[in-house]
């Protein structure tokens, strides 16, 4: 079982901040992110993973000072790698997306980050989902979606070639030869595709890794179709095991045609967790947690997700099923999630605001309880493990980690120790043999 | 008296991996470079700076790999992020190219630097310098120097505006009333420019030094203008004195137009020294340093900052004056340097080859000597300090530490304790009004 936390500054639930637990003044504190990195590496998780988006959105002010999203977060490769002194085992991923950053950067900064981390890195290939992003790279809105994709999976290759510029033993530092490095393990990359053309080669020596692993989400055809080739973490969709198990078996299904064994990609569900001694502590704690949010903050939730203005609609009626927009260009799943909600015209906006939490399974309940949970959905073949969505940084996040991961050791389903000292062996990841030595 | 260090992985000297104190095989290992910085933060020296190429060249490999530049270097705000927590009072700059990266990539990756290091960082405004470079972003050759320089300073001043998106003031935190941030105190960006148009914000705090501190090289004309304007920290150029003292009192002499204080920018003259008990001593250092490095290697240096290609040339003759192109594209500086050699027609090939040392003033000298040196060009108004470019990292490094800062601190001057906590503070620099504040 593979866990992963996905690591908000305050958690990600919009109250987060307010509760008593956050530290919501340390934000921009280095020190408090090394002591949530550590407190991962405590609890053996596999990666401490950073989502991110490049914007301070414009609109709503007065909404988002009262539930900040990405108002106020580091550049997160950047924190990373000041993290990396801070751990030794833990794997390291961050968020960097396609559309707004140069593949030869990209490649440089992973490369560099699995370097200094000794072979923890991994990237999370998005195409960006917000046109906030858009207009701070000079474009008025995203482009459409399939045409994120095409860009996305030429990058992502363009970055691997410049990965495989060295070969592993490419520099060889033998000072009475004057050789530093061996010209023939230099590769240069030359590429010309629809959306980049390079001449050149990455200027520093092959990661650890060989590659940093490769994270991806995409819930659509064209997200499944680029996951199933190149991904090796994927986030799972579903918040029900029917859905969850057909996404498993679909994404898997497809891996054989390019060639891949599907245990070289690990689904991961994501898992909100509120932990009580009892099943209505935990509700009581879940209830507090949501009595922090306001509720015109949740219905712009609802809004964003769902790609259409919420909020003059009154809050105690269903919503008209003709607000659904005719098609999403952003996170498929979730505006699905709200759409059907809204077909269902069984909640009011209220409840509807109040229920929805993006994507992720909220769980009220004890120790034991999100054990049986965890261990069926894997039994069921739903997900190979969890991507922890903390509600509260730090305090759900130490909750999992003191009450649930012991019971899972004990039951035999968790690791005890880190194997490996790169993310690629904890996972249990093949090697990635380098397209020039083959 | 300000000095930096230009770390280079083995030090600038061409043959310097080779030297036995050179850690060669340490280029790719993060606790080698902490310890570099640990080592420069022991000699109350104001900045720690990488500078830095996006390319390894494909060209004449059989040099590169006896004499490497670029070829296997870290990049640099992310390797700095991984210095910060190893260091705490030394500024941390690196180059950053704005040909080659996004303004809000940029913005966000040194304002994250610098909440990280509490207010060190700095940024190295180049434009680059090289085609090898300009390949790994889809283009057959740089802009031209015009246009490069119009793209860098509207990219400084759009990089300048995300900075200013925040007040610094604007996260309150306020728990009690769901106040994370002041609205009042977020500022929009609207920029539409002749290279960038955008529409949004940065998403981070301001930083703590207000702006991460400037640096830019640049002999040009609109390098001069550029620097007299923005500036704080800038590479001096001229070997001997007199061309230093007109550089000097040309470039502060163009900042009262711009409403600027000559106090708020110090001119770092490059300095390489290779010291010894007696300046025989240090001759025979210097003389062993250099037969390290072929010959073939040194004319390829040549080759590279005159533009042209001078392999072909017989070593034992001078090189004929019409070899000369008619203008540089890249570093004038050094273009200059060489043209002036080749011109005077008194050095043979082998003897210009030995001698140039792009632009850095060489000595080899006592400590007493280097510290006399130091003085009277600070004295003379050449310089305001030394961007130290060690021979050997981090032979040369320690040397000057433990033989030269010592003799500076006795004559008074030179600091013997860090003044402040940031960079800016140490520099004395007056803090950054928002604009948006004003």
């Amino acid at each position: 079982m593979v866990l992963s936390a996905l690591v908000h500054p305050h958690g990600i639930y919009k109250g987060a901040w307010r509760h008593p637990d956050a530290e919501a003044d340390r934000v921009n504190d280095v020190e408090y992110y090394k002591k949530v990195a550590q407190l991962c590496e405590r609890g053996l998780l596999d990666l401490f993973f950073i989502a991110d988006t490049p914007a301070a959105r414009t609109d709503n002010l007065d909404i988002w000072t009262r539930s900040p999203l990405f108002q106020n977060v580091m550049e997160p490769v950047t924190l990373l790698a000041a993290l990396a002194g801070a751990t030794s085992r833990i794997g390291l991923g961050a968020t960097v997306s396609t559309s707004f950053f140069e593949p030869y950067n990209i490649a440089r900064q992973f490369a560099s980050l699995d370097h200094i981390t000794g072979g923890r890195a991994a990237w999370n290939v998005v195409t960006s989902a917000n046109d906030y992003a858009a207009r701070n790279f000079g474009l008025d809105r995203l482009p459409p979606h399939g045409e994120r994709y095409a860009k996305a999976r030429e990058c992502l290759e363009l970055v691997k070639s410049y990965w495989d510029t060295w070969d592993q033993d490419a520099f060889v530092f033998d000072k009475e030869k004057a050789i530093y490095f061996d010209p023939k393990k230099f590769h240069t990359v030359d590429h010309k595709g629809a959306y980049f053309t390079v001449h050149g080669g990455l200027n520093i020596a092959r990661p650890p890794q060989g590659h940093p692993v490769i994270i991806q989400a995409g819930a659509s055809e064209s997200g499944k179709e680029l996951a199933a080739q190149t991904a090796e973490i994927v986030f799972g969709t579903g918040a029900e095991p029917e859905a969850a198990k057909a996404f498993y078996s679909d994404l898997k299904g497809r891996m054989p045609k390019f060639g891949r064994d599907e245990s070289q990609l690990f689904i991961l569900s994501g898992l909100s967790t509120v932990i009580g001694r009892t099943r209505e502590e935990a509700k009581e704690k879940f209830e507090y947690l949501q009595s922090l949010v306001p509720v015109e903050v949740k219905v712009m939730a609802l809004s964003n997700d769902l790609e259409v203005n919420l909020l003059d609609l009154p809050l105690d009626e269903p919503v008209p099923v003709d607000r659904i927009p005719a098609s999403s260009n952003l996170h498929q799943a979730y505006f699905n999630q709200i759409a059907d909600m809204i077909r269902g015209q069984k909640l009011t906006l209220r409840e509807m605001a109040n229920k929805y939490t993006r994507g992720s399974k909220a769980m009220c309940a004890t120790a034991n309880e999100v054990a049986d949970f965890m261990e069926s959905w894997i039994e069921q073949r739903c997900c190979d493990g969890f991507m922890l969505s903390p509600a509260v940084v730090p305090g759900s996040l130490k909750e999992f980690i003191d009450e649930v991961v012991p019971v899972l050791q004990e039951r035999g389903i968790y690791k005890t120790a880190y194997k490996g000292k790169t993310l690629r062996e904890n996972l249990g990841l093949y090697p990635v043999a380098n397209k020039n030595s083959l």
